[in-house]
């Protein structure tokens, strides 16, 4: 067993035992869905003042509104939601490489197959984070699968502070 | 401002207050990476234990692995983590819908232009959730773009209890 397994069974052993809201139901209560990075170093539920059940979290490298449209899609349409908050975070490892970096390292560590399975695959990096926050609510305003009933607003968590601040 | 919107806002200036991390490294310090669900009943920080800094978190829709591959790559070539824990969990929505409703759903409520949009997108609903666990775990295992000395292990969260079981 890991260590970070071996970390998962214990925490979660503590967890379990004062755990109290088995009976939340399905559909987040507050109909609100965030879309986040993956970063390590943010904690949306406590950052972000979410309780258990209120929003869906989705969370991807960069907090990228395109690669999260699944997921937005069931969250709108199956489940209700009707607001969408989309948080990008300053030191984002997406401002760090483009492209070319991320294709060329799995070239060089994993050979030539890899590359090949993933093809001309969009690492969607970007160059500016409050730039790249407006474009992906502007990108999620036009698309037509996001109903214009649905609210949207962007902000940047700033990892140095803990703070969010709005940006659109 | 949306109630939404004034929620963040005030609990993040409380978060913010009481921040004193700010000075963690971007690559994850346990240098692992978790994927698991959207739903709003899962709190990974604290239901598996992961301390702010120590691992991504990957959510989607259904806490699928082809959809966070993208995510995944960034974390090992570029961010250095070797080991992926993937949590499903039990009264997953995914499990309650085809990739017909939804496409149905889009039409209906969004109109024929939407359902262009999206053509034949998969939204990866899946009939039981053990079992699509170890066909995740199965598929990363399979993927060229996941190195074989990537760790990987596949859990199922209960969002009754707050357990999480081994699957695989």
């Amino acid at each position: 067993m890991s260590s970070v397994v071996q970390n998962l069974v214990d925490s979660n052993k503590d967890y379990a035992e004062k755990f109290t809201q088995g009976s939340l139901a399905l559909p987040p209560a507050k109909k609100y869905a965030v879309v986040t990075c993956m970063d390590a170093r943010i904690d949306p539920i406590s950052a972000f003042g979410i309780s258990l059940g209120d929003a869906h979290v989705i969370r991807n490298a960069g907090g990228n509104a395109r690669d999260a449209l699944r997921s937005l899609i069931i969250s709108q349409q199956l489940l209700g939601t009707q607001e969408v908050v989309l948080v990008k975070h300053t030191g984002c490892g997406m401002l760090t490489f483009q492209n070319a970096d991320a294709h060329g390292a799995v070239k060089q560590n994993l050979g030539d197959a890899a590359a090949e399975e993933i093809g001309t695959l969009d690492f969607l990096p970007f160059g500016d984070v409050e730039q790249a926050v407006k474009d992906d609510v502007a990108w999620l305003q036009a698309s037509k699968a996001i109903p214009d009933s649905v609210r949207l607003s962007g902000w940047v968590y700033e990892v140095e502070t803990g703070k969010v601040r709005s940006v659109v």
